[in-house]
C-alpha cells in the first residue's frame, strides 16, 4: 500500500499498483511507484502529493468506522495504563469497528487479540479492516462477555460495553493477579456502577480533555472534542 | 521482585529474598513467599499486604525521579501518537532520569531505545533506574542533540529538550520520510518555535489534561494537575 | 417587546403589536396579547410558544453582533472580577457589536458606560443594538484608547484589543488607585506581553473553559467550545 | 477601613485607626493615614506595603468561610446567568458563610437580598461577615427551603443545597415566569436529580474550569483547581 498526503494535509490510501483519483485529479501508479516513499507527485490538475508508507495509525485513521469509533488520545492511554507490551496476552470487548483491536494487536504482536463483539455486522466491518490491512493478529469473536469469559492468565480485558460491571464476576478465573480492567464508559454513572462491584481491585477513574492548539498563534481552536469517554484502570490484587 | 500494596494502596517494592521493613511494621522474606503472588500477608503491626509480581508500570511509579518527571499519561500519548511498536527504531533525549525510556523500552523491545542526555548527573540517575529494574534494551549516552544525530532510518524522535527547533535540521538525515517528532514543552512558546521551523512536516500541537474523578460521588476531585507539557507531534514528509 | 420560546428552546423577539412569521408558522399580536406573559399561543401551523417578557439576556442573544462576539460566561467573569456595580465608572473598547456594553449597562446602570470604537461600522452595528432594546446608559465614542484616555477616576478599564499594552500607560492618570483593567485576548501571547508592563500593578491571567452536560444521562456535550480567550484582570496598586 | 497589600500581594483589612500588627512587622494608624490610598508604607522590618480603600472582592475574600466556601468565578457567572442587576429581588439558599450573599448584595443594591440557612451556627458568621463589612441590604433568616417559599414574584432564586430537586414546587407561586434558578452542585448526580424535575423550564447544565495562566513563561500552573461545582440554570417558561 502508499499513502498520499495532499498540500491540505488530506490522506489517500492507495492498494499496490492502484492509481489515485479524487477531486484533485488523477495520478498514475506508475508515476507514484517513479516518485517513491518520499516523493512528489502531481496530478493532471496540478495539485501536489507527498508519497509515503502507510502504518497502523494510518490505517486505522482510514479504517471504516461506526459513529463512536475511539480516538487515538484513549487508544494510547487504554494501552498506557494497561501496561500492554509486545507478548500481553489481552482480551478487548465489544469490538466495534476493530480500531482499537486494530491498535492493541500492533503493540502486542506476535501475541493475538482476542475481541468479542455481539452484533454480527459489526464483527463484519471489523474484520474487514483486519483483512484490509493485513492485520494478522487478531483473534475476533461473536460473543457476549456478560454471559463469561472462557480464558484464563490473561494480562488486561478491556471494555467498552454498555454495563461493564457485568464483566467483573467473569474477572475471577480469567484475569491473572496483578492484571487489569480498563473500561470506557460516555456516562459517569456507568463509571460509578462498575465501581461499586470493583472489591478486590485497587481503581482509579479518569477522564483525557485533548486540546488542540495554533502552535503559531498560541491559541487554542475555537472548536473541540468535549468528551469522549471516562475510563477506569482497575488492577486484581488478590 | 516482589510487590506489596497496603489497604491504602501504597505500593512497597522489594528485592527477592528482602524483608519489608517500612513504618506500617516489618514482614520476612519468606513469609512472602509463602504466601505468594496473590496472597495476602500481615505484618508484625497487623497491617495486611497483597503481594503481586511488579511490572514496568510498578518499575516506573517507584524509580528515581526528578521534580519534572513525565506522567504516564503523556507517554502513553507520546507512544501512541507516535506510533511505536516492537521493533520501532526510537532515539529519545534528554533521558532525564529515565521514566519515559523505561516506558519506551518495554513497547519497542528486543530493539533499543538510544537515549541522549547532556548532564552526567542525570545519567547516572537513570542508568541506576535501568539497572535496578533489569531493563537492558536501553542504549544510554551522554551527549548533546543540538549538536547532531548520528543514527539513521529512526522511525521516531522523542524529545524533552528546552529549545526542541534545534534539533529539527539534523533530522534531515536521521528520521526517515514518514517517521515522526514527538516533542514535549512546558510552554506553548516552545511549541512556537519549534512549528515555526517544521517546514516539509505535517504537524499538530495539543495538550491532555487528565481529571481524576470520585467515580462513587461522580464528582471530579477537587485538586488537579492542570498542566505537564504540550506536544508537538510531525511527521516528515520528505 | 415579547420574547416567544418554541418548544425545542428557539427564541423569537418581538416588537409591540408585531405578529409573529416564523418557518413554524404565524401568530398574531392580538393573539399573544391575550395570553400574556406566562401564557402559551399556538401558530397557524400547529406549534407551541411559550410567551414571555424579554430581558437584558435575551436582547444579548437576540442582538447583531459579528464573527468573534464575547459569550455570557466571559461577560459575567469580566464583570465579577472587575468588581462592578450599580454606579461604577467604567470604560470599555472596542465597543465591536456592543454585546459586553450592553451587559455592562446593565449592571452599571444609573451609571454611563463609556465605550470606544475605531471603526465607525462596528460602531454603527452596537448603536443600532443599543437603541433597539433601548439601553440609554451608554455613551458610546469614535476614538482610539492608544492614543490616550480623556477620562478620570475610573474605577475599571474593558479592554478588548489586539494590542492591550499600549493603553497601560494611559492608564496612569485616568483608572483610579485600586481601581482595575480587565483585558480579554484570544492569544496568550496577548496577555504575556500585557503582564510585561503591568509594572505596579497585581495582576493574574486565566481561561474559563465552560463545559456543558446533559444532566440526564451524566455525560458532558460531545463538541464544545474550546476555547474564547485568556483573560488578564490587573488592579492598580499606586 | 482600610486594605494593604504587600509586595508578595498578601492582604491586610484594617479597620478606621487600627495599627497594623502581622509577621512583617507593625505600622501606626497615623503613619497609614498619612500615606493615604495609593501611598506606600514601611513596616519597622523594612518591609513595605501599598494603601488602598478595600472594595466588595476584598470583603469577600477577607471574610471568615467554611471549607467549601464559593469561588469568585461561580459567584459572577450565577449573579451573569441569572441576569442580576441593580433592584432585582433575589432569594438565596443556603447562607453558608454568606459569600454569595455578600456578591449578590452588592450586585442588586439597594434591594435587599433575602437567604435562607437552616443551621443557626452558620447565619451566625454569615451575619457576623456581613456587619463587619458593613453589607446593610441583607435579609438573613433562619430556614428551610424545602418546606416553601414564602416570597412572590421573585426574578431568581440561587440554591446551593444538597437536594435543590426538592426546592422545585415551592417555585410555583413563587418565582416569575421568566425569573431564573440557577443551582450549584459538586455532583453531577445531583444535577441530574434536579433536572428530572424541571418540566415547564428551559434549562442547561455546565461547569466552569478556570485555569491560571503564568502569563510570562506562557505556561499554565501546575497545580489547579479542578472542580468547585456544576450549575443548572433554568427559566420557568410558565
Amino acid at each position: 500500500m502508499k499513502l498520499l498526503i495532499d498540500e491540505k494535509g488530506r490522506k489517500y490510501l492507495l492498494g499496490e499498483g492502484k492509481d489515485l483519483h479524487c477531486n484533485y485529479g488523477m495520478i498514475r501508479a506508475k508515476d507514484i511507484e517513479k516518485a517513491g516513499v518520499g516523493g512528489l507527485v502531481e496530478s493532471n490538475k496540478g495539485r501536489k502529493f507527498n508519497v509515503l508508507e502507510p502504518d497502523i495509525l494510518d490505517f486505522i485513521s482510514k479504517a471504516k468506522r461506526g459513529p463512536q469509533a475511539m480516538t487515538l488520545k484513549d487508544m494510547g492511554l487504554i494501552s498506557g495504563y494497561a501496561g500492554l507490551e509486545s507478548g500481553s496476552r489481552v482480551l478487548e470487548a465489544g469490538t466495534g469497528s476493530g480500531l482499537l483491536t486494530m491498535y492493541l494487536a500492533h503493540i502486542v504482536r506476535p501475541a493475538d487479540v482476542i475481541t468479542y463483539e455481539v452484533r454480527e455486522d459489526h464483527a463484519r466491518v471489523a474484520r474487514e479492516n483486519f483483512e484490509r490491512f493485513g492485520i494478522g493478529n487478531v483473534d475476533s469473536r461473536i460473543g457476549d462477555l456478560y454471559d463469561g469469559i472462557g480464558e484464563e492468565g490473561l494480562d488486561a480485558v478491556l471494555l467498552d460495553l454498555t454495563e461493564p460491571w457485568r464483566v467483573v464476576p467473569h474477572l475471577e478465573g480469567s484475569l491473572r493477579v496483578g492484571g487489569r480492567l480498563v473500561s470506557y464508559s460516555p456516562s459517569i454513572n456507568q463509571s460509578r456502577q462498575l465501581a461499586d462491584v470493583l472489591e478486590g481491585y485497587m481503581h482509579e477513574t479518569f477522564e483525557c480533555i485533548l486540546r488542540h492548539w495554533k502552535a503559531d498563534t498560541m491559541r487554542p481552536d475555537t472548536r473541540m472534542l468535549g468528551h469522549t469517554g471516562f475510563l477506569t484502570v482497575a488492577r486484581k490484587l488478590k
